[in-house]
């Protein structure tokens, strides 16, 4: 479970990263629709054009799945050789016997962050998933609220929130618990700059604000680092762009104004 | 994306297959803790211990992560040797392009259903899988109560229904959801026979009951089963057993009474 050559705990990786290299931008890596072996070179071709321009590396759980074990390995180790933390948006929600399996699973691959759905709650849930990351130093970040149309559904409906009878929002319940949890960051959509705005005073000077949802699915870096994004999680608009060493310092730029 | 040798959709498959082979348990396969060969072994000599005695088999995360690509592969193939449809228990609550890639890398591994987390949503969320497994004849089974003690806090919130003044249970409401959604199936935990008695009448006739958290969670077959269970997917109480063909005959037996 060695997290690459840092001896740092995820956060304070992620954030010296983002200093050292003035930027807040979080490369997501989505691999899909070659072979395993195209996709492999495709990433670290990805890697060496945009990894000076980045603070860390995201890879959705396609990624794994399309790549296969030992290929993954091999590109958390590229991302490491680049002194970057390596996060899996997992969306961990299983019973804890199961989230302590998988989590384990995952850091034996290399990765030094796991992204978890709050909704399978503490006890039996996600428990073992902070006992084991704050062993081994990796981090936990916790959804709020998510960046497309049917978040509203689930994040943002109105909840009861324990003994109270006054209803408070769902995404507001699931700050507070990153925070009750010792979070090593929040996630909200860019594209909802409002929703970042109302959930940063619970958050603040604890636990950062991961932003999705920035370019193909609309959000926009001024407003949402202005609402008070702390890292932006930036996929499509560089993986899939003509120049991705140009747009990813452009990102890079714009994010750590 | 062949689905084994069958040619019915999923839940045909199951229902067909539980009713010939008398039994309404699913055999869960949480394989970890040894080398993937090691593991695969283990799997491959389980099924021919338990496979006439189960009516489909689901595999945890873990056990993907695990065994690796290609020995998941076989593990589903051996799983429809023995004529048996096989779920995925991904709990997949992402955005549409994410669920969409993630749902057709496990189908091309052979699985014919996966476990969805209603957290995300349809609009952009959830919609995608309906989709593909529609055309695919994959089926769709989505969480209403999971069966550890975390679950209250979020499956067993009061929340706002809509516009409506009255609060309902976030279980009822996810129900509701999988019914509207025309899911294969809803999860609720054999540990909260009440809230199975209560799901029951808003998804009978219409949607399938999965109950996990028999035997070593505490759940009894006979009282999920008269709260209205339609499916017991059971673990470790056959895996860990010293003799799983007796054990997971027995189970069968209980479940089919």
């Amino acid at each position: 479970m060695k997290r690459g050559e840092s001896e740092e705990p995820y956060r304070d990786w992620i954030k010296h990263s983002s200093i050292d290299r003035r930027t807040r931008v979080v490369l997501a890596l989505d691999l899909d629709g070659k072979a395993p072996s195209d996709l492999l070179e495709f990433g670290e071709a990805l890697l060496d054009h945009t990894d000076e321009h980045v603070c860390g590396v995201r890879f959705g759980r396609q990624t794994v799945l399309n790549l296969g074990l030992s290929f993954t390995r091999r590109l958390t180790r590229r991302v490491h050789a680049g002194d970057l933390p390596c996060i899996i948006d997992d969306k961990l929600s299983d019973i804890g016997s199961t989230n302590e399996a998988i989590t384990t699973a995952y850091y034996r691959l290399g990765f030094d962050a796991i992204i978890v759905n709050p909704s399978s709650g503490w006890k039996g849930g996600l428990e073992p998933v902070y006992r084991l990351s704050r062993k081994g130093g990796q981090g936990v970040i916790v959804l709020a609220y998510m960046s497309h149309p049917g978040a509203k559904e689930t994040f943002g409906q109105r909840v009861f929130n324990g003994a109270s009878r006054k209803p408070t929002y769902q995404y507001e319940k699931y700050a507070r618990k990153a925070v009750d949890w010792d979070s090593d960051g929040i996630v909200v959509g860019a594209t909802r700059p409002n929703i970042i705005r109302k959930l940063k005073p619970i958050v603040k000077g604890k636990v950062p604000v991961y932003s999705p949802g920035i370019g193909t699915q609309g959000g926009d870096i001024a407003s949402a680092r202005k609402a008070g994004s702390d890292y932006f999680i930036i996929g499509r608009s560089i993986t899939r762009a003509q120049e991705p060493a140009n747009i990813s310092a452009k990102f890079a730029r714009a994010s750590f104004s």
